[in-house]
């Protein structure tokens, strides 16, 4: 039996960018994060796309879901309001704890489609998630694997296509 | 003393294929142009966005430099054509012989603007090899982290500058 798993969603304060610190995908986003609250840009514990998972008060799993509204839509058809999501990672020593899907079930639970960029070894695990590969453009997705999920829809009439 | 070492344009064939499937970066894009292969959709030997390095006959290194042109950029003001650089990567066993550096000079000697997405650990390998990093933007960068190197400038005048 799963136990429950918390996902939160994360604000941006000086202890959640030294925790980001322990991620492999840490780059110029957390960097850019780090320099709008020294240089008062942003306020302290402002909301960030990044969700989490707490162990024993130590972030150990993450993901960025960042709103992409349905006019930027260049995955569904119709365009539909939808989430990004990058940067699933959960930290050596944690992993085959469910904390990886469950912040995936947690993104699903928020009702929009979801696209994600996934990565060499990921494919299994979203394909069982409910997630399928789009057909590949080059102009579009520029050497990116895109794989979406489309929450149910009531009727065949509401049915998102796939571009 | 670097020895020379031959970047190659490669062709799309089933031999190409086969080799593309030892490299951690393969995905969608490369059973793509599989399809597309199988299914006479393109010639045996179309050229392709990928260039690689042979050592005795196998092919040990690659990257996918794909042109865009300027009204598509979104990261050099003036808008300019530049090169979309991704998969950069040497097999296990061969690296530290200057291929990754080879590859990118290669591009380099194009003449246009670079764009790549750089991964962690590689910051420094693109630093020196001039490339830097840009102010990171959420809604053009989710998640990526976009590194650029400009050709020299002609005259201040000329100069490119970046978003």
């Amino acid at each position: 039996m799963a136990m429950h798993v918390l996902v939160e969603r994360l604000n941006i304060n000086y202890k959640t960018l030294e925790e980001f610190r322990k991620f492999r995908e840490n780059g110029l986003e957390e960097l850019s994060m780090l320099e709008d609250l020294q240089a008062n840009l942003i306020e302290d514990n402002s909301s960030s796309p990044f969700y989490g998972i707490y162990h024993d008060g130590k972030l150990v799993a993450r993901m960025s879901l960042y709103p992409i509204e349905a006019r930027f839509d260049r995955y569904f058809t119709p365009p539909r309001d939808h989430y990004e999501l990058w940067k699933l990672e959960v930290l050596p020593g944690y992993k085959g704890r469910g904390y990886g899907r469950a912040l995936v079930n947690h993104a699903k639970s928020l009702g929009r489609p979801i696209k994600t960029n996934v990565r060499y070894g990921a494919q299994d695990f979203f394909v069982k998630l409910g997630f399928r590969p789009l057909k590949y453009s080059p102009t579009r997705d520029r050497g990116e694997n895109p794989y979406v999920w489309i929450p149910q829809e009531q009727t065949e009439e509401d049915a998102t296509r796939l571009r």
